[in-house]
């Protein structure tokens, strides 16, 4: 066998090493922790009493399909940072440092420099750490020119200012947070109603959307960490859900304890893409809200008596919010009803 | 559209929720982290002077083939945990927790359960808590029966504990501990040489090798972790560089100071499923060392007045390593030279 062998095997060293230099490049423009080294330092504060590490994995799902349709590769970063960021936040942490995962069939250092400049672009919206990340070719795994990635969070909280919704009682109320669109479920569902059923291209247009449907799908997953941060501040949460696969459905029981359910009422105006995919899929209702967010992508859990502090708290961070249910007892059946 | 949409475009939350259930009571059973929240909890304790957490991500790369083809799934996530361990272990960091993402085209909850039960062992194996992870159905994105895993690992070392290879000059030795196989590298090559221009089978034999084909491939990547231990513990190192993709050429450089260099001498012996895929593959040589970690999996650089030292605390540990080069002044050329 010749030199260059492993190339023959459909990995390239090089291309790699490309890749590596192209995000080292990035990366030290931003000021943020060295890579290419074995793993990623980060020195701990002190003077946080009883501190606790939150982490978390995730990925995008099949919203990177959107993205291998549409040629756009510098947004599903910021998908998988603030999806990660989120899913911390409902804790009460605040984020430290991320990690990020890249695999593909070939290192396109293009493509992968796009990718990589969203999860950049994610870091530094939520004031976090690109610590580190893995970019590895795996040719016959994926198709050509498809990758997938997943990102790894860790933040910190003080153990006494957990948010964990154990305090949550009958009473309590329900603040919905709008979702940009899908955030990072439903994707499978969505392309095949649009694709499959509509045979629309990422390129189309319809009457009740303001973008092609290619720019509608890929709207960037919100990272809620601005808007809320100020409630954590003064302490005003009990409970936090990041509306994630399982919809309102299966993600606010997450934080219910035993013996209490919610009851939603749909206050919200339904964004027009939720409308446009679950009337042209014939999405029945009991699915709408276990597949989509339906246009919540967090809800926040309080005591009534603070609901005026959390409005003018959330109106002077300039974040739409709407007032979607409340906290009942449990009788029995869904812990979720929406009406 | 009829109930079960969702199910129609190819993801089934059920069937998630079965392989989450599945890995909830494997992780109770191991009294490790509750599963199934939105992020995990690690408190840490105090008492350490500035600590520094060190992270790392990583995959298995296409070991995961070999997987597939004999249907042993248990493993790989023992090949996971202990690339990320020694990943961290270089700069003296002691693990603390680990996620894993799976992602896969079809969620079959019994392969998720042994996957994961494999990244059980590995954390149980390296004394580390398993905090979280995400198990994502991608429908089109992997063939049938096919996954894809990634691992994140959070470990701690005290700021005047750690090990970066600063103090590395002229002179000092290193020790080269055994590898346990092809660890998670050069995988594609070796199938490439295997199946492609051999046409073996996973359970074919050859005559050089101890066991079948397919579990020679499968032999899990070491975790050094235990017998390093003691020699930080002594403060016994100057570096450690984990021989991952790259090989020997390209890991042990990530450690020298400007200004040095190392000879490697071939002093250990091959074991034989390098020889037999070198020859086989007819890999030139300088290839071999830049693909494949040839034998050794660990390098670890050392004063030489330690040397007995050393070599006693690795005897203890009943331990396997080798001394197999020194570190000289650089004169331009390849920084590692093996002769």
């Amino acid at each position: 066998m010749p030199k260059g062998a492993y190339e023959k095997a459909g990995v390239s060293i090089d291309r790699g090493n490309q890749a590596v230099e192209r995000i080292k490049s990035m990366v030290q423009r931003m000021g943020v922790q060295e890579i290419g080294k074995f793993g990623g330092f980060f020195p701990l504060k002190g003077g946080m009493r009883n501190p606790v590490l939150v982490s978390s994995a995730d990925g995008v799902g099949t919203k990177l399909k959107i993205a291998f349709l549409t040629g756009v590769h510098n947004t599903v970063g910021r998908d998988l940072v603030n999806h990660c960021v989120n899913d911390i936040l409902v804790y009460g942490a605040r984020p430290l440092f991320f990690l990020d995962y890249l695999a593909a069939g070939r290192v396109e250092p293009d493509v992968v420099g796009q990718v990589v400049s969203g999860v950049l672009d994610g870091c530094l919206g939520n004031e976090m750490v690109l610590l580190g990340g893995e970019t590895a070719e795996m040719p016959g795994f994926y198709n050509a020119s498809e990758y997938d990635i997943a990102g790894f969070i860790v933040g910190i909280v003080a153990k006494a200012d957990v948010i964990d919704g154990r305090s949550i009682c009958k009473g309590d109320l329900l603040i919905g947070l709008p979702s940009s669109g899908l955030h990072t479920n439903g994707y499978s569902l969505a392309r095949r109603i649009v694709f499959d059923e509509l045979h629309l291209k990422v390129s189309s247009r319809v009457s009740e959307l303001e973008l092609t449907i290619g720019e509608e799908l890929l709207r960037v997953h919100r990272s809620y960490l601005k808007a809320v941060r100020p409630l954590l501040r003064e302490k005003l949460l009990k409970g936090m859900a990041h509306i994630t696969g399982g919809g309102l459905m299966e993600n606010v029981p997450r934080i219910l304890p035993v013996g209490t359910s919610v009851v939603i009422e749909k206050t919200w105006p339904l964004p027009p893409l939720f409308s446009f995919l679950v009337q042209a899929g014939r999405v029945p209702p009991a699915e709408r809200y276990r597949v989509f967010n339906m246009g919540i992508g967090m809800v926040l859990v309080i005591d009534p008596r603070k609901l005026s502090r959390v409005e003018a708290a959330l109106q002077r961070m300039g974040e739409g919010f709407y007032l979607i249910g409340q906290v009942t007892e449990n009788e029995g059946g869904e812990r979720v009803r929406i009406r």
